[in-house]
């Protein structure tokens, strides 16, 4: 059925754009080097039968799901492994960065339940593991000896890590640790591959010893034997059920009921225990606060290329699709030609970009800071810290977003399940949750920019990306001056952070006047001060990809050097029009600059409408790892949709048994 | 496991709520009697074993899902026949009205393959055909002789009907009609029940007669066989597919090759063909213009019962839930507590019961229209049109992103299946696409108000939901005089709506004067226009919600006056606050003004916080309706969600095979 050429609208947009593509790619993916190595692992995985579906696994029950991604992890582990051995690269580093760079949404949508082995419970064992520890434990788990999960999370408590109710109580008597879930909100729940998959886990618990709690602390569990899986005794695991998305990882819930490990089994490089339960407290909590920062990082990194993804596919279909003539008596149009769709799809385009932008230049600044940590200055770290809360936030939220604007634009068929639209949506909105719920990771960068508003106001020294808040201390709103150039918008967003920074800490004030502690106070502030830790994550989105086009379009051709400056323009735009309300407050801005700046937006729409395609095929994502009927390089979108569905299992008899069971006798009733 | 008592902060929170709960539910539900009714079904409902799914269908493969939801819909729907027989008041209306009335979210998850039947087949008899053909077909169809589905979309169409491809060609030497699906996206695609279920279904084709086209029109066609279900010849159908929502609805595609049908066939109530293929065009077209808007109609209704759904969930959830202390070393608060998570909640609970009031509304202009339209008068027909268009898309779009707002806001569990959001938000994003995609939806009420403005600015007549344009023809903005009180914030949105329209038919008449055609001009307006009909329906909703609360208050006790009052003040301040940006283009407000508005707003939070569980409880939705671990009438949130996490087939057994069949070879083979 699948028709052997590229549909003629395609071709046609292909055949439009005004840049050299391979120019892009290369900008996109970061030079020669990455982009042979790129391409060279797609060729390789395409070419893996074993590492196919056979039927798509959305047709599959939860269990045969869970069967069938395990088969297919455990064939890709090995095959992988087998690929890095013999090119002399087999570390778990390499190895989860094979799979992220490619698996993404490719192989594995529902998620790989190996995954969490690799990224957290290996890299666990090394930031809390002695060097004894690890040796004891390394090697054996980057070989797979024994598998593992991270177990954090319990029923009852998520992000307040302190109230956490898990138990490690030291026994003297036996030099033993006996963990317990004291309730039933006690259980671990939603860890990765705990469920059926692992038979180890690092668990945290509180500490106790001689009858005291030290607090939260990471212990190694064995749950299950190594020879038939059963679980251990006082173990209670299994599987907490359907998910919304990455339905394959197997997460997993873990009650203990007097469950012994020798006290050795505490991970000891940081915090010790010693044999008369002597605690000895760990000399720095910086390096935990870096990890956290480091998935962050990763977080904005993984969005962009989500969104990219998703804008691929809409862009190749909305180019395919015709409905509705402009003019009456002339033929229906692509969808992309109506002024809404592109005012839909664009801005998430640019944004996807601008997003990749700002992961490269939050990354930047992660190695600034950690060589600077390395040389003993702390001096950036909260900046840094307040910095990755609020992108986490924005490039979490905004993804999910932009997803569901590029599926709604895709009218019914963005609705199947073999749009993948669903997929990319649910891991952008799992993430909106885990490593820091987003209300609470935006309260956090709000408290860092009050306490650099009240430094300010000092007039004490300021970390770079909140230097401008001088310029505003004062009681009385300070108005920016406008003018609708890309470099004076970006500064307009300063002026609206500082202006609503002061607004929120003078609230406080009063409300701390008002007899309220400062906690509470600050609470009760809490919807200004999302609001401005929110605009400031923006702020630094619109600035990093300011700067980095500013520096690319240096070295770019003339041609790719104006599609850049339209992407910049664009992005700069739609985020200005979305507070368009707070810059006629705090800037000079006119209701005529407003109806300019609205123009200037809609000129971007039209200046990118003909490279849009070309744009997306920049991205060089194949076909495979976009996984999406309407998103298919050769835009063959009806033969491949038709294609998905003949894949159903329902669609394998001519006749359901319901037929007989159900439908018949009802039929024949004549009730 | 689960807990016999009611959860403690529950109970604690129920001991506060200020007001009488049931003078709220009658309110609610519309009467004494309706309540009873209401009640009586639902206890006759939970008491049905066969009604019950033993296993929860998120745990079946697609295949199973479907036979499951085949079962339940047979079985449902006899009884319901029975019982409505044994009550002499058995008609496909009361059928439906009772499943819809009672269903929505509560056995049938996956979406009734029944409905269909009586939603659209059984009504397309009655509106299409003629008085033979409803003797014919009408009393077969209510008895389930036959099953039928609806089949109008196909691959390649939906929003503009007179793309669609499928012909129907008059042969005049047999007297027969021929139909084709002359390419592959003619193919019927999305038509609910068609895949499996049905053996008849009303199709639309281009009928052709004499060489000569005459537009869609709809005929009767058998697809299966009535003894084996065997696809009949030339008929190729089955599945689509896997979809986000819906699942169980067996949505279906249909490829035609010379199917040949009695010319009687064509559906002739109102379009007629004759033996000698002379073609007679209907009188009129009104009515199926009525339908369309009744349709509408019903979906803002379904939007504000699933809203108020989900904002009961997340209530009762947050009331529950714990995290984080307010005071330092203070124990961990309700998570309700947070006024962050209170801006979260408490607009959409006020949203859900504008839009409630706001169907209320928009069905007695509905009414009146209807009757009228059959005196004769057509006068307010576009008006309700315009109106019902803009609201099926404020109340879809609302509800999904409300459902959103709540799922996040309940974290991590928000994500599990068994919360059931996830299927609330599939309903209604689903609706944001079918019976008219929203932006289009959009630009027809945009047309509307743009025609009226002309109107109002040649000085003519306008209609009642238009008739203050007349204040703000001119040229210039007219800036309306601001102040804080419900009913001026209400008029200051007549006076953005006014002001942004005078600005979007300027632009359009400078693009014609450019030299644009008027359908290019208006395509290039297109941004503008979509704002405009969005804030006019926006407008709508508050206005109504205002009178409907004014007249209620008149009736209610001071307590439940005080509520709604405070649910009024919110969704005005909430919506007002949304765009705060055109107030201060097009209004007298100043800074202070929009700082006081956001107090106000603030208050409204703080006022309703002790009544908010007292409200969600009279909506007085059962838990079977809810269908939601996390939203219980009795707060046991965590046993809940342990027992659901129980039935998952993976906890069955405690070893799963894949361990002997792939982990265990991975971790002996020591690669």
């Amino acid at each position: 059925m699948p028709a052997q050429v590229v549909n003629k609208d395609l071709q046609n947009e292909r055949s439009k754009c005004t840049f050299n593509q391979e120019e892009f790619t290369l900008w996109w993916v970061g030079g020669e080097e990455n982009l042979k190595e790129k391409r060279s692992r797609e060729t390789y995985f395409a070419s893996q039968p074993e590492f196919q579906d056979i039927v798509p696994l959305h047709f599959a029950s939860h269990q045969e799901l869970y069967e069938q991604t395990i088969r297919k992890a455990t064939v890709i582990f090995t095959k992988v492994k087998k690929l890095l051995t013999d090119q002399g690269k087999y570390d778990a580093k390499n190895y989860v960065h094979f799979m992220e760079a490619l698996l993404g949404s490719g192989f594995i949508k529902e998620g790989n339940p190996l995954g969490l082995h690799f990224s957290m419970f290996i890299p666990a064992i090394v930031g809390h593991g002695s060097p004894e520890q690890q040796e004891r434990y390394l090697n054996k788990a980057l070989n797979c000896e024994f598998i593992g999960s991270y177990a954090q999370t319990e029923l009852g408590h998520g992000t307040f890590l302190r109230g956490l109710e898990t138990t490690a109580t030291f026994d003297p008597e036996t030099d033993e640790i006996v963990i317990n879930s004291p309730t039933l909100t006690a259980y671990k729940w939603w860890p990765g591959a705990l469920a059926q998959t692992v038979n180890h886990c690092i668990v945290m618990a509180q500490l106790y010893s001689n009858g005291k709690c030290y607090g939260i602390h990471p212990f190694m569990l064995q749950v299950r034997d190594s020879e038939n899986h059963m679980p251990l005794p006082g173990i209670d695991i299994g599987d907490i059920g359907d998910k919304m998305g990455y339905k394959g990882v197997n997460n997993g819930y873990l009650g203990m009921k007097n469950v012994r490990i020798p006290r050795t089994n505490m991970m000891m490089k940081n915090a010790k225990l010693f044999r008369d339960g002597t605690y000895v407290k760990p000399s720095s909590s910086v390096l935990a606060y870096g990890t956290m920062v480091f998935v962050r990082v990763i977080i904005v990194k993984n969005m962009a290329q989500s969104l990219a993804k998703t804008a691929t596919i809409a862009v190749r279909y909305s180019s395919v699709r015709r409905q509705s003539p402009i003019n009456p008596n002339q033929p229906e149009v692509q969808v992309i030609d109506h002024v809404t769709q592109q005012a839909k799809l664009f801005p998430v385009l640019a944004k996807a970009i601008a997003l990749k932008l700002t992961s490269d230049s939050l990354w930047e600044m992660y190695e600034q800071t950690t060589s600077e940590l390395n040389s003993g200055s702390l001096d950036r770290l909260p900046e840094l810290h307040a910095i990755a809360c609020c992108l986490k936030v924005v490039s979490t939220s905004d993804t999910a977003t932009g997803v569901e604007v590029c599926r709604l634009a895709c009218g019914g068929h963005g609705y199947l399940t073999c749009a993948n639209f669903l997929n990319y949506y649910s891991l952008a909105s799992a993430a909106s949750t885990y490593e820091g719920e987003n209300t609470v990771l935006l309260l956090q960068t709000a408290r860092y920019l009050v306490k650099m508003w009240n430094q300010a106001v000092k007039g004490q020294p300021l970390m770079p990306t909140v230097q401008y808040l001088k310029d505003y201390v004062g009681s009385a709103v300070k108005q920016f001056p406008w003018s609708n150039s890309l470099a004076v918008i970006i500064s307009a967003f300063q002026a609206v952070i500082a202006n609503k920074l002061r607004l929120a800490c003078q609230r406080i004030e009063q409300r701390k006047a008002g007899g309220s502690t400062p906690e509470e106070a600050t609470n009760m502030t809490a919807l200004e001060l999302i609001r401005v830790a929110d605009i400031h994550g923006r702020w630094f989105v619109l600035q990093s990809a300011y700067e980095m086009y500013e520096k690319a379009c240096q070295k770019a051709s003339p041609q790719m050097a104006s599609v850049m400056q339209e992407l910049c323009k664009l992005v700069v735009y739609d985020e200005a029009l979305k507070i368009s309300g707070d810059l006629l407050r705090f800037t000079t801005m006119t209701e005529s600059d407003l109806i300019q700046l609205q123009q200037n937006f809609e000129g971007c729409l039209e200046a990118l409408r003909p490279n849009a395609v070309g744009i997306v095929d920049a991205f060089d994502y194949p076909d495979f790892v976009l996984g999406s009927a309407l998103g298919a390089y050769d835009g063959n979108v009806y033969e491949r949709l038709f294609e998905e569905a003949m894949k159903s299992p329902l669609n394998q008899e001519p006749v359901n048994r319901t037929f007989e069971l159900y439908l018949k006798p009802l039929m024949k009733s004549r009730l």
